[in-house]
């Protein structure tokens, strides 16, 4: 039997939704086995619920900086961590990632990356000198018909891309009731949030995605944020008209007072030779509209489609794949990349395309660029 | 029998799509007779289609001129016109509506209103100083399910608007090899558009949709244009960010590049008490979503809806109607404010809901204000 | 201008919504004049309603038989009609347009086309006699992408016909509150009903739109009829197997009682080379799936789809065209019939299309079989 | 760390599609850990894959009888297994289902539960004599959503049930030119696939969740049966009209030659205080339409669903679950079966509602029934 990687969670303790999320992607494939933890913020809660997810109480740890201790002086025969996941508070992103890059690991940390710019570059820079991986959970870049989409863009066959729309859209914290509810709250307080609340916590997710599948990055934006709910300091709405490396035009709407909506996650990209959507809640499908020919339905799991697909799917065209699977396939593309460089060979083509931190650090970037451009009247800020 | 309106066509002649439409909208509901036309820039062709539409020769002009000239000495009991609609280039819109109005007439003009924002000013103007009717054919306005969405947010039932979200953005001329086709050419040239091209051409529809269905205006506008087909002048993409005059956020997205998207009209709008959404290509259905509840779907000409809907509807529910209705509820409207005028009464409830020559003039200068915006770098410009 | 068509209905009054339906699509291409009527079992209101209709006095009848009387000896120039639609209760559909048909005139008659089978071959054979067109309003047929189907299944471009599944299945008589509604209740009353309730009253579009897009007549069914609302003696869910002349199986449901459901008319069509669905709640768009390729979606209006439905459409792609549009097809491929015999040659080219007599009286036909098989515990039953 | 449970395959060997749905399944939440397994029909290969899958040496075997022999003797402190699964071929199921039960394991069987109706009673009678768990693997009964469509029947809030509409209609055997590929051939050959291919193959899963859903048994069934491609002796499309034990009426449709269609798996449901809707392939959304009111869209993971629904979800509302969780929701049912029986108690509310070998063993019976009436030309058989 393959090996399974040894993996050590940050974070994700009881109750999170998030945890739960890597723990069930990290197994799917049979590729990582949680074997080290400081789940929860209260070491003894964490501690109980490691022992639950049947870590060795060895190591289940109180916080992360005794797992950091405890844990970079394993070597490999012993059991040594090869990949730590970060799913911590967002603050605290910067100083758990620096810390285990800095003592050789190789990392997955939850989206945003970093809370500052300059945090999001300093951790590419300290991945970059270790030569560890360093990657950032944008998940949804893990749907096949996503990684569809960025083949047919890489490959040309949507010709030289013109414009990406993208939206994250949901209604979830529309009701004014709920806006003191501090489950809600906090993520509208500038002391917690930074500069900018709905864009970077869900509008991120379509702004990586625009990203992901046209292969260019942002190069200016122009936004215009709005508080809809009463109270509320940072924005609830959002909207981007962006400028891509490639010459992409980009429009990006991210809400979170769009009631009725679920996880309005969407993405439209527009060529010369074609266009193309897909939405998230309906993640099995990829509508194709080459250039004067009706729209094709692409199915996941069909024939035909791009090795890059193909190999994000796990069971036959014509059932459903979901959030799960596109998180595990970020899992299973670190686990590629950390075989190969284990194996000193290339990775398997199509090779991995989990979303890394250079793309996370990116992403803060991005929005940081945002929200000074919306304080500043919406003028164009170069990123 | 009912008395059915005369009625002059100005334009629309032989293969024109949108005058075709006009005639079949305006007769659907028989309250309109076309007695009277100059249709075409050709006399002669004028007078012979003309003719196959059914018009004396006596009454089938040469040009617009001609026509205003002759008709305007009509008494009322010779046939005078009841309503004369204005379907020629856009350019010419305002010197033809304008002398109808002096002369008397009641007018219903094509959109856009006009080319300028003074010339949209003045026609409100003669229209008012004459105490006539001036319309203008936004016409998807017309849509039962419009009204009904309009119905609920005039009537607090939204509660109070926090966003709306409006896109026209269809692929019809994303078509670099086809750019240089004169039919297409000319919505790029400034000469002939004005500071605007799809903004100005389809875009506008979503503007004015958004404005009517929330019952405001816009304050202000940051836009963002795109010339994405080489050698373009005007845009061929644009977005919007919008101020309303009740304080909703607009977010507006317009498109003639979109490949594979057809005349891709949809509004969402969201307000505290839940969101609303509707495509154009699916007219007969609107999606709502009561706070906290699970989304209805309601159906054009199903029991429950507002008398605004109910009443634009001809067929039962469960079937389709489209376009043509959407027209004729304009042509209904209208016909139903000229009835109450000669009557001295009050329009029977709920009363027309035309799009008006006032909406027509705010939609000019808030397209004149997104291209002051677009050139200026996207800082926001008050209307 | 093209000489429009003498028209006279039958039936069809105020509050009738499918003599409104008729009066409109007759209208919308401007092909017909309604210049005859007995529009009312009752004469008094029947002659105001025909007033109010535009319908001359003197054409404005008590009853069909004056009617017939009065209008039998007008010659071609004094206006004579050029087209008789019957939109009468089913129970008189037979003696009005044998009358009619003897007498010399052309015929619409509204579904079913009789009560009996005897009757329906009775008509045919009438209509034969005197060479007269006799058509049955199969609205449905009408709808440009009906005709887009067809042309593919006749042109042989699905490969020979394996199954054909059809639905009309709608829930507006799911109440049994409603059950004692005298509206209700006599469409399951065998007195007024004969044999078979919903299949008679909606299955037979289905039934139709099956034969008519394959080209094929069925040969043998076997039912289950069941009643599903207390009391009701007649059908409220039936489910048909069918098989048809060219070797085509078929599948078909109806239902009165599918609550939730509208007009549930669907339509799917499988052959050797691929399998194309459409919904007549959208009924612009028809989805086709060639064999072993990603399924397409056609539009209506789309450049590439085939000339009998490039003819029937009035509006350009990306709008959308309803039920009246559907009708009006109708009557416009009756129009163009009648002008090719009135001019000695053969119809247009792709000629009319009209759901005819002989398709009228087969529909019949299979109903009654149907209503044998059910009867005789679903055996199979040669129509 | 709460115990995982003891699990054992059979069959699902290396490039086995199912093998791979239920591994995963199985693992999904952390509840079962595969300890044993004899996965192949080649004993080598077998073994092998073993390895690759995590099993010891000790307990990778090469055939079911091999396995039988060895695990019955161990001691539940020596790992006995706590459930075995059975996915080998149909023929097979019998046989090892049997010998595991009366060895006094608990069993997983793969559908169909047998070939035989006999063998399907005895399966359910010697689970019943030891006291064991016999599930049958309808896996789609484990989709939230269909839990919730249960929980709506049987509490009542959809009144009594009236109508059930069942679809399972691929076109995976729909070419011609691939019949004879030995892959697709077999499943149309009555020496291995009994009476019936289509229906027993993929019409039963239909089935089942008809009666699942309603919470009622079929009493009768009449069946047509159809061959649509050249050379198969075995039905390639069936439509089944059926009669439950609660009175409901029901329609089902299986096909393989339904070109263009996915796993084409639907359910609709009409009560008489309303319907709902739902399709494998979108699967997070359930349309529920209570009477007279507007269609409302449930969303998995939403508040207001059922205890069952809500059990059955993994992740937040507005994400895709798929079909893997549906399987492992299954797992689920049986870990929690397994804990209660095991602890001496009731199974936590609201109770495991896994599909039970009774549940198999009677869908075997309707399918028999169902190619008996067919052959009998239609009439209606008893099951």
């Amino acid at each position: 039997m393959e090996r399974r990687l040894n993996w050590g969670l940050i974070g994700g303790g009881e109750g999170s939704q998030i945890g739960a999320a890597h723990r069930i992607a990290a197994a799917l494939d049979r590729k990582f086995r949680l074997v080290a933890g400081a789940l929860d913020v209260d070491p003894e809660r964490g501690r109980e619920f490691a022992a639950r997810c049947g870590i060795d109480a060895a190591r289940a740890y109180g916080d992360w900086r005794e797992m950091l201790e405890r844990e970079r002086v394993l070597a490999p025969d012993a059991g040594r961590l090869d990949l730590v996941t970060v799913a911590t508070p967002n603050v605290t992103h910067y100083a758990i990632a620096k810390a285990f890059l800095e003592a050789g690991f190789d990392v997955l940390c939850e989206k945003p990356l970093t809370t500052t710019v300059e945090d999001g570059a300093a951790l590419v820079a300290a991945a970059k000198a270790r030569r560890r991986v360093l990657a950032v959970n944008y998940g949804y870049s893990g749907y096949p018909l996503i990684r569809q989409a960025r083949a047919m863009a890489l490959s040309g066959e949507l010709g030289r891309i013109r414009v990406v729309v993208a939206e994250f859209a949901h209604g979830f914290h529309a009701s004014a009731a709920d806006a003191g509810n501090p489950r809600v709250r906090w993520r509208y307080d500038p002391r917690q949030m930074g500069a900018s609340s709905v864009l970077a916590d869900v509008g991120c997710h379509a702004l990586h995605l625009a990203c992901y599948a046209i292969g260019q990055e942002v190069r200016s934006v122009a936004a215009d944020f709005a508080s809809c709910v009463a109270g509320r300091e940072l924005e609830d709405d959002a909207m981007l008209a962006l400028r891509f490396s490639g010459g992409a035009v980009g429009r990006l709407w991210a809400s979170a007072v769009a009631a009725g909506q679920m996880h309005g996650l969407t993405l439209r990209v527009f060529g010369e030779r074609g266009g193309l959507r897909w939405a998230q809640e309906q993640p099995n499908q990829l509508y194709w509209a080459p250039s004067g020919e009706p729209t094709r339905i692409l199915e996941r799991g069909a024939e035909g489609l791009s090795p890059e697909a193909a190999r994000a799917s796990r069971i036959v065209v014509g059932h459903v794949e979901g959030m799960l699977g596109a998180f595990a396939n970020v899992y299973a593309d670190l686990a590629e990349a950390l075989a190969a460089r284990r194996e000193n060979r290339r990775p398997a083509p199509p090779g991995p395309a989990y979303p890394t931190g250079a793309e996370g650090a990116h992403s803060v970037a991005v929005v940081h660029a945002a929200a000074r451009s919306a304080a500043a009247g919406g003028r164009w800020v170069e990123v």
